[in-house]
């Protein structure tokens, strides 16, 4: 039996700002690091080791992590960031006042934008001082497949090759896991390993901090489900 | 042209307690942190930017790399953490208090443990509380080569294959490498590098938290070397 243990990472400075982030390299609020912490302590009093460790390539998501594993004391677990991890990449929308844009395209149009699983926010231009096509960070990435806009369905499709590759392999293999992640690509693993409909995943709400740990058997079946509360 | 940069972690909380540490897994006192994100500022000052980053399994070096990783702007640079960067074992002497062993044992053999290349401290039993065989973070590690005690020349032999493996070939693919690691195992490193004799080698003393930074050409051959002052 191993266990996934699935973290969104604590509150970000732009998620006070009240400003769409995405692919936004954002650092944690300060309130956010108290969450990170808290989440390792909890992880801490309920025993659980890991064997591997999986985050973004994003710093909120990043320090959350290490926060985790060091309050956990297990920094020297192995660790692995990807971008596929990343949160849903917001195209146009990065960087906008969320209540500017609402007044700009219509608060019915926001909502369709942040809660259809398949609906596409506008395209960010490869200009944009907003737009990731020119970090470095993503230069191993060929360059055509860099988003320039997601919704759920097409985040979670570039989820689930690092679920096939890596997380459920481990898993196999008894290794527990944790991830440290954002809302949106959890969300996505959370559709696949509940197997939540289009229209019900969008409803789901990831508490920043709150470890969410699932049991697997050895056919990948989840056995249990638990909260870790804060 | 790749550059390799090596940063000896901050100071320890056992530095100031001055007791051996070695395997042991202390944390970074404070006087530490603050040269792990002052040699991060230095990195960020010179440019410096990195496609992979190493470090050990040991808390201090690992949070001097995320210090450093951080303060650069660049927290997201895949890490690997490794046993084979671990500091030098310290056998026998781990944990017990310097002065107090010069007592018990002479002034002059804790001088010959500590700084001839090819002597060993006495071994460390399996059920002392200062050995690491039980210790989960090497449960992967085949039980018969967990290191019961060093000298530099050991440490130097379980070094090299990591650089063999891993650095030396990232080097050659024109990657720019970080290492934050431990005095001994940077010592190995160094040794390898600027080819300095047995009886040289254990005079070499890298200040914490000062980025020693070379440039290699297309064959390996340093052709630069620049430590970044405080």
């Amino acid at each position: 039996m191993s266990k996934l243990v699935l973290i969104r990472h604590g509150q970000s400075a732009w998620n006070l700002a009240n400003r769409f982030t995405g692919w936004i390299d954002v650092d944690l609020s300060d309130e956010g690091v108290k969450e990170a912490k808290n989440a390792g302590k909890l992880i801490k009093e309920h025993g659980l080791e890991f064997d591997q460790a999986y985050t973004s390539v994003l710093t909120r998501a990043i320090k959350t992590l290490h926060y985790v594993l060091e309050e956990s004391d297990q920094l020297w677990v192995p660790e692995m960031k990807t971008w596929r991890l990343n949160e849903r990449h917001y195209g146009g929308l990065q960087g906008l006042n969320k209540t500017k844009t609402a007044e700009k395209y219509g608060k019915k149009q926001v909502h369709i934008w942040r809660r259809s699983y398949d609906v596409l926010p506008p395209k960010i231009d490869d200009d944009s001082k907003y737009s990731q096509v020119h970090d470095r960070r993503y230069a191993n990435l060929d360059p055509h497949i860099i988003p320039r806009t997601e919704n759920l369905k097409v985040c979670l499709a570039r989820v689930m090759p690092f679920w096939e590759d890596h997380i459920a392999p481990d898993l196999l293999a008894g290794k527990n896991v944790v991830i440290a992640a954002h809302g949106n690509s959890l969300r996505a693993l959370t559709k696949y390993i509940e197997n939540i409909s289009d229209a019900d995943i969008m409803n789901l709400e990831m508490k920043t901090g709150e470890p969410v740990v699932y049991t697997f058997d050895k056919k990948l079946n989840v056995v249990n489900k638990e909260k870790l509360d804060k």
